[in-house]
């Protein structure tokens, strides 16, 4: 791989959106329920699937209290040769960025919730802990994703206590079916399993 | 903070090094020992303290057998508004990005390792088992991180464990004195502890 040209040229990434996110997603309306919220990153999981930008997961980070969308993200590990490229890191990446800010929890921001098609592996859990958020709400589970051959990493129970300790509410299983179909769709189209 | 104007409006983020590392860096000579390797992470670390651009820690990917550096990260949380910018995970995406890969284990690539002035923390550690490195060597503890005020979320024997199981070599303390004085000047200095 190395052709004698110099090393560290990349001084930089650039973490982009697959175009299809544009015309996918309402960016105006509110979203009302888990349902309607968890629907649009499972939508998300699904196109990324549909358009082969990336495996099948999806996630978005709303304002609590009002609804309103504030970053969306698609799993672009693939996409963008980037191993932490989960769908999760890319919408808190994103939401971030919107408020201008290292934390959703800095002081006069709204609360924040992360709506992900799957429960997190090990690095998004973490993730999660530093963005500020202060919901996590999963669809697919951790089994649904290894039954696909995913490695989720180092999660434990424990994990999870620890994110409640720091006042993160976590919500498990809704539209779950929805976003193990998203799964099997992605099986079904052998598309490949980066975290072997 | 909203003011009216559309959410959504962000679908990128581009992540840079501070220019400064440009200069820091010596990107042609291979580096041989542990120690040699460590010394970079390090001064990457305490640059970024001194230079005001980041927290008090860095990291850098090398070729495991030729000693070659691949890429170089430093904490850009602060500085980029961006959560998951620990240094890991900089130093990591950098790499990816010079070897055209989402994983430093692809076939025909030399094995990689990760150098990081301080145990990684939750989500580094999940990005470290993702990047395909096949070894960690870490400088100061992940005590020494916490005695400053920095959490490092649910690391626990079993995520090294996991680490181990998944062909990961982890080698502790090497510099930890060299890497804990710069924790204490970020701390002297005082430093945003922005995972509170």
């Amino acid at each position: 791989m190395n052709d004698g040209t110099p090393l560290g040229m990349h001084s930089s990434v650039v973490i982009t959106l697959p175009p299809w996110v544009t015309s996918a997603v309402d960016w105006q309306r509110p979203y009302e329920h888990d349902d309607e919220k968890m629907r649009l990153a499972v939508a998300l999981a699904r196109l990324n699937v549909e358009r082969d930008t990336g495996g099948p997961f999806g996630a978005a980070v709303f304002e609590r209290d009002t609804g309103r969308l504030v970053g969306v993200g698609v799993n672009s590990v693939v996409r963008l040769n980037c191993s932490s490229l989960h769908a999760e890191v890319v919408a808190l990446m994103l939401a971030e960025q919107e408020r201008h800010s290292f934390t959703l929890a800095a002081p006069g921001l709204p609360r924040h919730e992360l709506f992900t098609s799957c429960e997190p592996c090990a690095m998004c859990l973490g993730a999660t802990l530093w963005s500020g958020v202060k919901r996590l709400v999963c669809a697919a589970t951790r089994d649904d994703a290894m039954r696909l051959g995913f490695d989720e990493g180092p999660v434990f129970p424990a994990s999870y206590t620890y994110l409640e300790h720091a006042g993160i509410e976590v919500v498990r299983e809704v539209c779950r079916a929805e976003a193990r179909a998203v799964l099997e769709l992605y099986h079904d189209r052998s598309g490949p399993i980066y975290n072997a």
